[in-house]
């Protein structure tokens, strides 16, 4: 294996990444994954980790593990600083990536539209960390409610805010709800956990504005006739210890989570290439950025035309141009010409709770039972390793039988000492 | 349910005060659990959240969930600060809790011998967050070790130190070196991880220094079977981020885990009982503290007679005080004369890694395979729960067929970032 392959850096760890990088297993080429964690993580069933559904190694696989067997790839736990676009290198934390190819696959961070102070009382689900933290502020709420004698004090322990109704924050209010309703019926001695409200907020009038209207009003109905509420059309104007204000007024609410907004990851602005107002690399066809063909973006932090939309940043986006991307690079490697990507949509998906979902395959709408049972099987279809899908289907089925919820660790509780 | 029913308070959700809480079951009394966290950690298995066999919520349940059904039982989420054994009452953050009978079950904490300093490299396994902290620097070592091209700075970061030869340090070890010449075989480039050195140190000249000679002796030819050193009749002198002194000498290492001391939690020396020279409280014969018959002390922070000896600091001994505290309790409430305890040695286990243990049951003496699948008999029995016994047994079937580790999640990983 000499040293002449040309050298193919990836960025990133997340389905782009991943996909890229395995997409390359064989090829003539060297491949370097860097990422600042250990693990690739199935995004999709995080709010399960942070709704104790599941635990953090069920959705989460080492990236190492995951390309042992790929004799022509390494993987480097390091955080990508910059990228010199010029000297073509990735500046790491202790050292220089030179690369011949570089695939940038870093995706989006949480953003607050400008209101940093929200982050410390509002946290987000993009990684274990926030899934931890997430979990652990759910259910340090009830057992603060277990502990509080006055009713007008509970209430806004009781109280959970969901700011940004796309299918993450549906997901997260259609789990919280069932964790009062189901999980936690008969934990508490002091306060009945159904009394629990749970409020989604958006500022668009509709829930999954993405998705079809019919479908956004199936998911509507299906929420509250689960008890969530919904203040649509709303706009957050304050986030504290308090709760969430919207517009004028205050929703006290002692835990709120934010499902809202992101902002693309930094090294985008440092790759010398045209961005969309939102901070997204508008790359070119081939998925490449214009003036630099070495270089690729694929996932959430590209923007990549979809005939007069764009692809949406969701997993099977990035699979595909993570695939894509790969492919360009080994025909360039080959002398070949490149090929333009051509998202092919499967469609949408997104979860209420237990029998009750949304779906839209290829023009076909479904909702319901039928449509949660496809959310089952091609959320497990898709996890990484067969293990987790074992894992993950038999936490699954358990739930289902028992209502019961099999992660409710709460990591550095002791209240007073709270850890982040 | 009047308010005229005794209240029994219990401190701390672990072995002894889990059990002598449903111990109380049905009884014509008023139960209040108070623990600093929200779930009862099977600590045997703790090790294998360490070295990511097991996931948190595997070994961890919550405790209001096991105590749900049990009508006269409350848990609650506080740290008890003091107890007034005057008035009667355990001073919470919060609140007084008020109490008839008491029953302490806090344990034990680490202890560096008065090196407190030494409590940051050196991190022990007594909780979930200690296990989590463990795997983190474990498996970041090898990440370092993989980014570190100078074979000299590279050999300590592949050299783990385990301060501590007795069930824990032995285990820990054991599983060290699986993880290096069986679970990451394939993951690295740069390094082979068989290179991988585990030095087990003790002050006491033989591993496992309170089970019988022979079956020390077993247990250490098995551990060096595996590769691990043992360094015995050492005494450590310091410990520091470039490794552990033994006696004069340094021993390179990145890691350095903490399997060795243990002191009473603070509460044993507010209850005005007599303490051994450890701080252990010194119980009568009904396991109550001398001049307070309405104070139980059981598990690891009660010294218990056994005969000529103590009754060890280990489950089964802190499951049968729980079960016999609560049992005088009803005695007493009852009118009837309490009983005093008496301890029935079932054994001892401890093992080193796949199909090596060693194990006294009675007088009899085990080491090897059968050993070793007693243990994980008696570990999967003992596990407090269906759906944790089935994850269990499914992870290590999974683990003996395969030989990975499913649960390699490193939280908070960014290096640079150290998160503590």
């Amino acid at each position: 294996m000499s040293e002449e392959r040309p050298h193919v850096v990836i960025l990133g760890g997340g389905f782009g990444g991943l996909y890229a990088a395995r997409a390359l297993a064989g090829a003539p080429v060297r491949v370097t994954l860097v990422d600042r964690r250990n693990h690739h993580l199935f995004q999709p069933l995080l709010y399960q980790v942070a709704t104790a559904a599941l635990a953090a190694p069920d959705v989460a696989a080492p990236i190492r593990r995951i390309l042992r067997r790929q004799e022509n790839a390494t993987v480097l736990l390091a955080e990508a600083g910059a990228v010199d676009t010029v000297e073509r290198r990735v500046v790491l934390d202790e050292a220089d990536l030179a690369y011949d190819y570089l695939v940038v696959a870093t995706g989006m961070e949480h953003s607050y539209f400008g209101n940093d102070a929200w982050a410390e009382h509002a946290p987000g689900l993009k990684t274990i960390e926030d899934a931890f933290e997430v979990r652990r502020r759910v259910f340090l709420a009830f057992e603060h409610a277990e502990r509080e004698p006055d009713a007008e004090r509970r209430t806004p322990w009781l109280t959970f805010a969901v700011i940004g109704a796309g299918p993450t924050g549906v997901e997260l209010a259609g789990a919280l709800r069932e964790i009062a309703t189901r999980t936690l019926t008969r934990d508490f001695r002091n306060f009945d956990p159904a009394e629990t409200r749970v409020v989604l907020v958006d500022l668009a009038d509709r829930v999954l504005p993405t998705f079809p209207e019919r479908l956004s009003e199936r998911a509507a109905e299906m929420l509250r006739e689960r008890g969530i509420e919904l203040r649509l059309g709303s706009r957050v104007t304050g986030i504290d210890e308090r709760g969430v204000t919207l517009g004028d007024v205050l929703l006290p609410a002692r835990t709120v989570l934010w499902a809202a907004g992101v902002k693309p990851s930094p090294l985008a602005a440092g790759l010398d290439a045209p961005l969309t107002p939102d901070g997204r690399v508008e790359v070119a066809p081939d998925l490449s950025v214009p003036g630099h063909p070495e270089i690729f973006v694929v996932g959430d932090l590209a923007a990549v035309r979809d005939g007069s939309g764009w692809v949406p940043g969701m997993a099977p986006g990035a699979i595909q141009e993570g695939r894509a991307a790969a492919a360009n690079v080994l025909r360039s490697v080959r002398g070949e010409e490149r090929r333009a990507f051509g998202y092919r949509d499967r469609g949408v998906l997104a979860t209420i709770g237990r029998s009750a979902a949304v779906a839209r395959i290829g023009r076909f709408h479904l909702s319901g039972f039928l449509a949660w049972v496809l959310w089952l099987f091609i959320h497990v279809f898709w996890l990484i390793g067969f293990r987790d899908r074992l894992v993950v289907m038999f936490e699954w089925a358990w739930a289902y039988l028992t209502y019961q919820r099999s992660a409710r660790v709460i990591v550095g509780t002791a209240p007073g000492r709270a850890r982040r």
